[in-house]
């Protein structure tokens, strides 16, 4: 039997047994080493439960998106299809998971190649496929997992051991943002590298971005965050300011102090990594002229929030950039820097709290505590 | 004495009489052939005065920002720096007016060359300067216009006459809105030509943005406005398809029918020209994937709106810009369009009613009216 | 049996017969309607075989790879796989072939999605697939075409005919070119659109240049070529200006007539569309500031050229683009334009030759005799 | 009296008086406190003087285009309108010179804003003005230099010491070359950060392009120069791998052992820094696929080379960018980026050698023995 963390609705975790799969034509399965826990799982666990493009969680789930193991069986084609750059797959192999399943063939695929939007969709690991049918291990929170035909896993050099693979998929999440932003025409035109960055949001993914834009060179960041755990950790990671929100408490005072610190000019780039619809007015705000606002953390539903266009969009001449996932080649992207850079940055250390699988509830409750950066399963 | 109209206040329009001004060191006087009625003088007209970067209209003012004349006076200083393109000013020359005084030595200048951001900011004629203080001819509804140090005039072939030149400010709007857009990942992905191209609002800044998305080839056009006499031009000027909102009343049922003529996908790009802020959810409800939305009309402030930044922006991967103004250099390239495509495109037929500066009352009123396309004043 | 235009080697042309294939796993099998002669099977015939990164000639080959035709038989995986948008493909459809097969999972492809980098290779059709061995038809000048496993196929709505679809291909070509050349900093600064542009050579993919060149609103379209009967054709699609080298013979002098053509000042994009090594120093002159040159005619190693890095290159502060192919993503869009202009551009009048396939000899004549647009195969 | 160097004519270096100008209006003066040698300032005293765009070196001159100072005397109308950024310009201020001077208002400037394409040019310090005609001092060896009209000066912060900012000039060169190479599409494909880097030449340029390559986090930097001297100096300033030219001799040796570093795919982005024009073709076949290749060493006229337009640019679907100046806007980038990483990088170690301006012969004998990094005068 396999163990895994099942959550059956908003607030219900479990841990229940699965029967252990045959591994079919195209398939492969994976031991899980270590599996993130991610603010999507927090908002699902909270009964937010819109993904993008209006999909919804597939209750009953093994949660579990961030995901490295090890190759423990691998049918033939798999072996020869399913690593993401075309290498071969055998067991014992440590890989990370994509975890988007697509098919490279259909309109979509093919017209936004690499972009997860795909009219042959089949799911999303962690939350876009049920636990109810088999072979159910549809999520990393688990023993094993099992990767279906058109599913990519990504080898992990031996260098690289698990508590940085880990972080590969929340890594992809900056790729995509300074991807996207570098289009704009505002950080082209500062390029490089961008003066001023804001990142709103002192979990993982605003830690990474915050990472991120030290490795490529950008001048003063600004972090905005909360608790003082977290914005400790910030500084540590290279952060010029931080603003604590439990401190400043009304967003016009930090939008003055953002004003200040940039000399009256406002950022050049600002990152919502929040997942908090409020983030929205508040950090255009904050944006300078022909600054650019890439929203990554709102990823789920979190219902509206009114803005002025002419005054916040407009008249600031901005570009707003969505980033709802990650393509393919980003993967490979993001385990190139955290294995290149894990001696210089120390990724691993943004792994705070370890638990076992049958501690998934105080696992989440720390999650939700935020006095932590990342949590992870190690089944 | 110079005859103009003034607008004292919103609501207030009266012709007054100023008196014939003596050219300063670096100036030049313009003899005003035809001047536009813009969405902006509207606006003002209704008590909206609010511009980009929280200008306010400096009433009394003579409005008038769409201006075409020739040179009547001409200081040494002007004549040798005042062209747009470094060419010599003389008595006689027709030239169309940039309608920004900016220093071009700044930080804001140097930083974004071209671009109406200027830390000694002086004003924009039609509505930045005042007519309170001498030499009051700061706006084009009036038989002269004072051209003062800084400004730029752009000189205008010969073969162009002012019902085509007058066109030359509101053309540089869709230059801006596709150079912008260009930068952003979509359409760079779909380049060339955008499949779908959706365009809310009617009225003449929809129209060239319609004119110029045939001009480079896009697919076909949906244009969204009112009333039918404005649509019957859009047809005329190679729309695929209208959409009427006197007829189609619901915002709802507006996006099921874009989301029909494209095939389910939704546009690649949306352009605002409404100067209605409920325009932007709407039109980000009609955006396809890695689509881009251009605001344009919100030119403005007009109070917020209401959106889903996680179902409108982020989960279709979308871009959204805004673009308040134009660069000098969108001027020449304005001019050039129009004269090279007239015996194509027809520009001048977009001038639908032309007016004395005595008949300002009623040339608003029809311009209010929108049964009207460009409305001019001939001094 | 099906009968096959066979080239040998260099200069040796013949028709043979094949026997009908048997459709394996995963291909299909095409009924050829219309094959074109392109430019590289002008120089194959010339034993110029070398074609980009270092892949050789296959012979014996039965060349052809822009082709049209329709589905004779399809395997069930084909059938629901090959289609490049996805869709299903069932016998009697028309289909567009995508000459280069490609994997869609190794590491080039990957890294590169869309375009033909790929690491498990397995050939061109039309001359990096051999004759010899079977299934055989490898080529379009055949009365079937073997279209075997990672092979893509683009459905051809059924108002498109032959005359039209079998430019697809070819149409690829110019939307790589600008879509590549978009990206470079001259273009984009002078966005929308180039005001001068010079091709150079007045064959298909000259002609498909200028028409491409014309549908997206660039300025004056100059075109460089031989002989008069092509000069003609450019005329008629919209070429501002031609030069006949035949009558203008010095390359010096050409340059002189682009330069005083562009008021002195160069063009903004120069195509270099002959296949011809000194094409490059002569386009380089004729290249004004910032402005981008792309290469797209020496597709097949004609050997060095010499060029002076400082004048040409560094001096004019110059892009220069290679563009050796295009990427699936291309195909559909190239189709759509063929599709869409068809009625106002009339691309069918650039067929001006149809053969049968046995007379292969005389059809590569006048395709090497230039007294000739598009020549076709209608098997 | 002033003292100065003056170059009569390649090979003829020695001190000369010049009166102590008067500073006219519209002009400055600055006391020089440090003026670097550069690779143009070999060029011209061995005979190589024909600059970018056919200019040529304006004997006898004082050369130094590289120049920190102290504003000595300034014209009011300088004080307000000559800092890059619009600052006012007292006596005392530190400032670094912006060798090109342009007018800001003609076509080209225009149409290039920030650019040194000037219709109405007047010249470049250092080689661009001669000493012969008052007020002589138009280069930066010299105890004083005259700053004539729309000259363009950027204050230095008072942390910022003359041996750091005088590198602000040669530090724009980077910053252009990524900004140019960024609009490319290799690099946006790969962005950020390009994998493989490779650096043709070891002097000051190519020692700049290495530290700003590292600065925005690109991966393994290869550089290729010799003597030992700088190489090692490359290795302290972080470059992964270090080839002398001098130990491999052979081109395709050097080419073979690029491929072998880089996995046999070649670099991602090959800047060229060595002012010889064997440097292109060899660097093209280091390059990979998609892969930018950069020329800005070769910024003086130093003859035709022969490259294989298929094989090296088509083949392998690169692009090539020309930098042969600055823009305006590179200046503050550049100041920004020294004194913000001084403290991380040690800019002032590429200061090795400082003379005397009695010391020019001996000065200019170490800058060409390369046995040293930037060497400077403090007169
Ligand atoms: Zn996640
Ligand atoms: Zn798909
Ligand atoms: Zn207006
Ligand atoms: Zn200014
Ligand atoms: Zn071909
Ligand atoms: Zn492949
Ligand atoms: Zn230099
Ligand atoms: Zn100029």
């Amino acid at each position: 039997m396999v163990k895994a963390v099942v959550m059956e609705g908003p607030g219900k975790l479990s841990v229940k047994e699965f029967p252990y799969p045959k591994v079919e034509r195209g398939s492969a399965l994976i031991k899980v080493e270590m599996a993130g826990i991610c603010g999507t799982d927090k908002h699902m666990f909270k009964g937010e439960t819109v993904h993008p493009r209006g999909l919804l969680t597939k209750f009953p789930i093994i949660p579990g998106h961030e995901v490295v193991g090890r190759i423990a069986e691998v049918s033939d084609e798999a072996s020869k299809s399913m690593e993401l750059l075309g290498r071969e797959l055998k067991v014992g192999d440590r890989v990370v998971l994509d975890c988007a399943i697509t098919c490279g063939k259909c309109y979509s695929c093919r017209k936004y190649p690499g972009f997860p939007f795909c009219d042959k969709y089949s799911g999303h690991y962690g939350w876009g496929l049920t636990c109810k049918d088999p072979p159910h291990l549809f999520g990393g929170w688990s023993e094993y997992l099992y990767a279906l035909p058109d599913t990519r896993l990504l080898k992990v050099p031996p260098e690289v051991p698990p508590e940085v693979a880990v972080l590969t998929e929340p890594m992809t999440v900056p790729i995509m943002s300074f991807t996207m932003a570098s289009n704009a025409v505002s950080t082209s035109y500062l390029y490089p590298p961008p003066e001023y960055v804001v990142i709103q949001g002192s979990g993982p993914i605003g830690m990474l971005h915050l990472i991120f834009s030290k490795l490529i060179g950008t001048g003063e960041v600004i972090m905005i965050g909360r608790p003082e755990y977290r914005l400790k950790i910030a500084e540590a990671f290279g952060a010029s300011y931080v603003i604590n929100i439990d401190e400043i408490k009304k967003p016009e005072e930090r939008v003055r102090e953002v004003l200040h610190l940039t000399g009256g000019r406002g950022a050049d780039l600002v990152i919502e990594a929040t997942g908090n619809a409020s983030a929205l007015p508040e950090g255009l705000e904050m944006l300078g002229r022909l600054g650019t606002y890439v929203i990554t953390g709102i990823y789920i539903d979190v219902g509206e929030v009114s803005i002025n266009p002419q005054r916040l969009i407009l008249s600031k001449w901005a570009h707003i950039v969505g980033v709802p996932g990650q393509t393919h080649q980003s993967y490979p992207k993001a385990l190139e820097l955290l294995r290149k850079y894990e001696g210089k940055v120390g990724f691993s250390r943004l792994i705070t709290h370890r638990f076992k699988l049958e501690e998934a509830v105080k696992a989440m409750e720390v999650a939700l505590s935020e006095e932590c950066m990342k949590v992870v399963f190690t089944p």
